[in-house]
């Protein structure tokens, strides 16, 4: 199964260890430093908004039977528990509404397994806001290198990259916080990726964020091992019948030593603004626009949307039924757009108001062209108004923001919108500004306290 | 990478679910009610004869850190802690010395992994001998269904199936325990499928035996999420990118409804009596009779041993440096037979020994060849002497013992060389004969307790 690109991959476990040991956030570019916040600040926006899902409830009463030390806090749980089911909870939780982060190097999640991981263990140590940073940074790095190596063929073979990549970036984030030894840190990096696992069958279920939360735990655990001595091989992730070449039917080490554009694979974040599929975002943002420039819901006589074929099993259901539904919608989706409805809220997607006469027919109208020459996450919104008058807006999702200032105005919004509702207008912006100070932060256990619910 | 004989799987995540529901120790047969006991005293000889192993020391350390409510008993720990951590200890001490029960149906080891989630869940529940008796066997008849379904090619792709299949099995025999519907059974087993994992790579490091202890604590958690209604897919193992078709690069479901040799998988298993590999059993038995008919070491020319190629990814490690190492190493397994070091005596791997001049000079004498004529547990050794005297002799370890009151007087033999030493002669015996008389236990909670180390 190993093609010829895995033969240099000789010595890569250390090799990322190093690297992962190697980031420190004071050496960061002022971009990657900043978008480190940007990703945690929108890891407590999913995360919050996620406190209080029924589905997560049988999660929470086992963890409950199952009992812990009280070391640590883990979203939705009033009291304190043991670091591992924190971190368990913590990533089922911040990926329960699939409207968290994603970079495209791993196929998936990066910032729901490596937070839910490192927050519970900074918090027991103490830690402070750079070192929290720091170890973010190395998590979220090598999640992409590794990404990177198993390649695309990984997630196409039917891996959830988003775990079995994050497993393994959950641990060397752990080991950077941690201070780990290189020979340590090889050790942890393998007994993860002897873990690794997550099937795309379960995706639509309660399983997907489950995924996101054994990564998390089986991460952390892996950093907790090592460090304690507990042995385990220091190359398998290179070696035969190790990681790369058992979970991957291309792995490519070249490409995961590759420099990323922009030097750092923060550089390449992707942020959800809308509570629906991520494939929908591009004609969001299109019809947004149009919107913005003044077409009106009522002079519009017809509707194209031109996206790549994978939309068709992606979010293509032309007529959701349930709120569900609607967030794979691209239709309704753009209907909502360009009636004003803010799809970054998820409290915007009502059984009510899918079945809104006037969004039904905006609706209906949208005829869906697909084509191979649009990118994966592209897609161009053509409106023609009763009056003749043709408007068209084309975007594409795969591309990071390049406004910085811009990218944090809007991650705050996005923050407020889902954070004011559970922890209240005071509760959420205190939050924020703790956040947005994350360099000068002396103790980040307070980051913690706000994910435990009140005590019933 | 799924072939037409993964096309009849529908179903079969429910139809391997209502199969291991169905399995009631009462309706056996005679041979596998023996059975049953044979596999759960072998459990506790090589159980018990670990406990205390260095290597397991910071696995217990970590355990007691992150704490549990004391449900139930963990192999080492002096306090009851959590049914996951018991799961998870139970069953990595029990595969710590690799000296625990084979069906070739899973290429690997099913009681350790079944046996070590069910006992915490008995213990908890206080369940009958009869019920944990059939929630043995469930497990069991699933580990090798589940084993021929991924194949042999599962194993030479690189995954330990021990751990991968095993958490399945676990799933299904807690499912039987609990008395789970047949919908929460399709679930865990779906839960389980979508976190198998355990990588070849890391064999003859402590992570081998700790794929066991996490196939255990995750097969069980499965159970008990499914039993709380946690939602996951209900046909997570036939799904398109589901269990089978990501793990395997040919299952074959038509291979798993099949009939096995006997009617009952439970028929074909094999028992260790050397603490090695199973890979090295045949070469050793060789050995030792070839010894035991007059080969001196000092009087060996040539030694050359012929086995079947699967032995390269198994236990050819050719110059094993430490004592885990050498339990994978045919050559020094044949030096040590050859030597008259009794193999069944864990006490035999030491690092002093695998280092002897004699020893080594005699294992770089082995020459190893392959050839597909031989089975996969088979082995020739053919050796030839100063004299030019030439003596041969091939043995099959995958036949089953066909007389079992001499297994039973085996089985028993190897607990009390093992059991005696940590439990004392009284304490073994009082043990032994619960065991035996388990179908009649009106509480096996009992069964837990000897596992526990006295407070410190």
């Amino acid at each position: 199964m190993a093609t010829v690109h895995q033969r240099n991959a000789e010595g890569a476990t250390r090799w990322l260890g190093e690297r992962a040991l190697d980031i420190h956030y004071g050496d960061l570019p002022p971009g990657p430093q900043r978008i480190v916040k940007h990703c945690i600040i929108d890891w407590y926006a999913v995360t919050l908004a996620a406190i209080g899902e029924p589905g997560l409830r049988p999660l929470i009463q086992d963890a409950e039977e199952e009992g812990g030390h009280p070391r640590a806090t883990a979203a939705g749980m009033s009291a304190k528990t043991g670091l591992y089911t924190a971190a368990l909870l913590n990533g089922t939780t911040s990926h329960v509404l699939d409207y968290d982060d994603v970079n495209l190097a791993i196929t998936g999640h990066p910032t729901a397994v490596i937070y839910s991981a490192l927050l519970p263990l900074a918090e027991s140590r103490h830690a402070d806001g750079r070192a929290l940073l720091s170890a973010f940074a190395a998590g979220y790095e090598t999640a992409c290198r590794v990404g990177r190596w198993l390649g695309d063929a990984h997630y196409e073979h039917g891996y959830h990259a988003t775990s079995s990549v994050g497993a393994v970036a959950a641990a060397a984030a752990c080991a950077n916080l941690m201070g780990l030894s290189i020979d340590q840190t090889a050790c942890a990096l393998g007994l993860a990726a002897t873990q690794a696992a997550g099937l795309k069958a379960q995706f639509g279920t309660m399983a997907k964020p489950l995924h996101a939360g054994l990564a998390a735990r089986n991460g952390l655990m892996s950093a907790c091992l090592a460090a304690r001595g507990y042995e385990g091989g220091r190359a398998t992730l290179e070696a035969a019948q190790g990681y790369a070449q058992v979970l991957s039917p291309m792995p490519d080490w070249v490409a995961a030593t590759a420099q990323p554009p922009g030097h750092w694979h923060l550089q390449n974040r992707l942020f959800k603004y809308h509570a629906a599929c991520y494939g929908t975002n591009a004609g969001i943002e299109c019809a947004r626009e149009l919107r913005a420039e003044g077409v009106e819901p009522d002079q519009i006589a017809a509707i194209t949307v031109l996206t790549h074929p994978s939309t068709r099993n992606m979010c293509h259901l032309p007529m959701p039924r349930t709120a569900a539904e609607a967030r794979f919608s691209l239709r309704l989706n753009i209907a909502f757009a360009l009636q004003g409805i803010d799809t970054g809220d998820i409290a915007a997607y009502t059984d009510a108001r899918l079945n809104d006469a006037a969004i039904v027919a905006l609706r209906d109208m949208i005829k869906t062209e697909f084509s191979e020459a649009l990118g994966r996450m592209e897609a161009e919104v053509i409106i023609e108004l009763r009056d003749g008058a043709a408007h068209r807006r084309r975007k594409d999702a795969s591309v990071p923001a390049a406004d910085i200032d811009a990218e944090q105005a809007r991650i705050c919004g996005k923050y407020r919108t889902l954070a004011v509702p559970v922890l209240g207008a005071h509760g959420a912006d205190s939050l924020l500004q703790q956040l947005l100070g994350l360099p000068g932060l002396q103790d980040t256990s307070v980051l913690a306290t706000p994910l435990a619910t009140p005590a019933s």
